[in-house]
């Protein structure tokens, strides 16, 4: 079709999806608070922080589900425990070259719904599954655009 | 391109999605606490109920992401609060024939991740934004198996 990007051509790569959003992080210390976990998820207004002891290397990821979950289990007491306690450390990351719908694909398969993405051993983004969902309505939309002025303009 | 089925003509629906993952609903009381609300989240492994008398009106929705978020303003005091206080009322449905593509626009403009399905006044079902990325992954799956095919077999 004319008018097609490159970006149509190849797909939608983790690089674009981070392009749209931003690439930073929330990350929290080890020894932090699930209390203090919370907090941060509200004031960055995310479902899950990165466990890092500098921004750069990923130790963990704990997610509001991780919370509410140990929450159902033990209570209240979990709101004093350290994150360290209720993180996953079998963190699946990306790269910024890695496809969105291998990352679909990853995060259906493997049940998650955050991958940070990790380049040269740093942590360089994170990538939701409303962030894959925005970028594929905004390439749908791109799509209906250009189909829309190859009908009305003929090129 | 030969092969291609009615549903990759018309484009994925709600039925379809349904069809794929079932139409139960996890549901719950206005009266009920946010500590009996978090023990149905782990029971039926789900990030947001219906708020419902009898399983067929829908009264408000309240998800995971609510209950955190209160949690980090309030404290534990939370889990002893009624649904109804956390819960949210105006309610995004959507039908069995919404496009899938007009779903994950409104997930994304309305930044929610449940949208209860209804049909003529009753619920029939609740579709996640893991749903709708599911259904992607497994009509791109559908996609490059069909093209695969018709490379081999040239029809």
């Amino acid at each position: 079709m004319p008018g097609a990007s490159p970006k149509g051509v190849i797909g939608v790569q983790v690089t674009h999806i981070l392009a749209a959003k931003g690439d930073r992080v929330a990350t929290i210390a080890a020894g932090a608070t699930v209390a203090e976990a919370l907090a941060e998820l509200r004031r960055w207004n995310v479902g899950a922080l990165v466990v890092s002891p500098d921004g750069a290397r990923v130790d963990g990821i704990v997610s509001e589900r991780d919370i509410v979950r140990a929450l159902a289990g033990a209570g209240a007491a979990v709101l004093d425990r350290r994150v360290s306690e209720l993180a996953r450390t079998d963190v699946v990351t990306c790269r910024l070259t890695t496809a969105g719908a291998e990352l679909m694909a990853t995060m259906t398969k493997r049940r998650i719904r955050h991958v940070p993405v990790v380049e040269g051993g740093r942590l360089c983004g994170i990538v939701s599954i409303g962030d894959v969902v925005k970028s594929r309505v905004d390439e749908l939309e791109s799509e209906r655009d250009q189909l829309s002025d190859y009908i009305t303009t003929g090129r």
